[in-house]
């Protein structure tokens, strides 16, 4: 049998939105990137992805397809059982019914997601995870947060709000953390406290400006500082997963974002510090992320497919 | 329509075995304890299971009712998908296949769960977390274990040990935990670490042993060594809890075990606590359990009614 159904996929981001038109065995049969240009407000932000989704369902319908669902990934806290933005620093959104306005424009269901949820979704049936019924998906960037996703859905929380792993407590004497709180796990392993750490250990006199990723090479050609830098990040980081491992048990944690872009320099003294804070746990295979920038939208059209009830195909493949 | 339909319950701890015969609905009908006298070996611990389980088959038949299901709730680490007692220091199991057995011997269908597992989905259902979707359920005694219970289910894990929430980091340079790291909640929170901590300041010319309840008492009476005790207690537990609300972003938290029993000089204090940790959390309504040492039985109840399938009723009452 021949398929010709499509959903449209958007993962609208601070600075960028990746969108695509995604068949229901995960392939992706066109993509595009569009600017978020979230300085010009919230209204002008949701008029670009309607705008957007519907071009995309358009050019998908003059190709001979057919959009069945609309899925949209947005970052913030998300309400996803009624379909609102509820807030997001990042693009502006407050108590937004993106979804709503979204089956208004294209009259299509619309499934709305958050972006490091649908990230873990599709890491954990698509990508890294795949395979595996137990995933945490641990996205490490400028924040840290994560998404349990158990036999193919990704837990929400009574609120919208599960998942946040930067903000467990690991050191209580640690730097203080953008939500106000002492010795959050983000406040210290994010790729944002990882370059500022080396700056404050550095001084005045050195560069002004080091990333986590110069941190990382700098450790692995044997700088001390970068070394003693990226050693407390391990240790951070490895304290906050086996807390995790220890309540949720999983069988895989894919690590993805920025920092995990380091690669083996990430995951080899990872495996170690955790296999250390191993115990009575069960040690999870630590692995790093396999989609990408591309798990968010996938991710999102994995929302849309699961919204109007496409999962067996999708996940037979 | 008159329902005779019961199921057979039993909630096997160190010492003692609750056992109980309950109606879908979830009222008990019969309840009996028997000693488990783990020292016999798991033998004959399991052969008194088998024989407790059957009398009380048997009772509930001469009464003129159906028993359609067993239900047994074990410590340790339970693989609730095979229905083995994988692990447990308190009774002697090392995969023991109590549910085939009981099977074999009754020949109604058998569930066999973790004690503290099912006792959060008793409390979430029937107890102090009916009515909210997302329970965590956190037992209190000489460990610290937690359940955390979404629509009436319990995460089991990927290998039965999912809910380790006395093994999460709250201070890395605190005590060592029994499990052999440092720093775990257990260490610092559970009934026997407030116990160990006020004999340790007491220093040896003091009392020899007291109690993590009497802990509690003298600090309600305002002595200072005994206030310092429970308060350390209270802030790691507060810090535990935020980190797995951060989480978990639960509705409402369900506090059981012997130190619930501390009522509002742990609750008070402890929302206090919770309350300046919450930053960008939603709060959890923080509540003591109501089914008191009954939970484990209930939910052993609620587990064998899930097996057979008769839910709603039960739900509904």
């Amino acid at each position: 049998m021949t398929d010709d159904r499509v959903v449209v996929a958007l993962d609208v981001g601070g600075t960028g939105m990746k969108c695509a038109v995604v068949r229901p065995d995960g392939v992706v049969v066109r993509a595009e990137r569009h600017p978020t240009d979230a300085a010009r407000g919230p209204a002008a932000v949701v008029g670009t992805i309607l705008d957007v989704a519907e071009g995309l369902a358009d050019k998908a319908r003059a190709d001979g397809l057919t959009p069945i669902a609309v899925g949209i990934a947005v970052p913030g806290v998300v309400d996803e059982a009624r379909g609102v933005a509820v807030w997001s620093a990042n693009v502006g959104f407050r108590d937004v019914p993106v979804r709503d306005l979204a089956v208004a424009r294209l009259g299509l269901p619309t499934a709305l997601g958050h972006d490091v949820r649908v990230g873990g979704l599709a890491e954990a049936r698509l990508g890294a995870g795949r395979g595996s019924g137990h995933v945490l998906f641990v996205a490490i960037g400028t924040g840290i947060a994560a998404a349990h996703v158990v036999d193919g859905t990704a837990a929400v929380g009574a609120h919208g709000a599960a998942g946040e792993i930067g903000h467990i407590l690991v050191r209580p004497d640690g730097p203080r953390c953008g939500c106000g709180r002492p010795g959050c796990l983000e406040a210290i392993a994010s790729a944002a406290a990882i370059g500022r750490r080396y700056a404050e250990l550095a001084g005045p006199s050195a560069d002004a400006a080091v990333t986590a990723a110069e941190v990382a090479e700098r450790a692995a050609t044997g700088e001390p500082l970068a070394g003693q830098v990226w050693q407390e990040a391990i240790d951070a980081l490895a304290d906050g997963l086996a807390s995790g491992q220890a309540l949720f048990d999983v069988a895989t944690i894919v690590l993805g974002g920025g920092l995990a872009q380091a690669g083996d320099g990430l995951l080899t003294p990872l495996r170690a510090a955790m296999r250390e804070r191993m115990t009575f746990h069960r040690e999870p295979h630590l692995v790093a992320a396999a989609l990408g920038d591309e798990a968010g939208c996938l991710g999102a059209a994995l929302l849309a497919l699961d919204a109007v009830g496409v999962r067996d195909h999708q996940e037979k493949r």
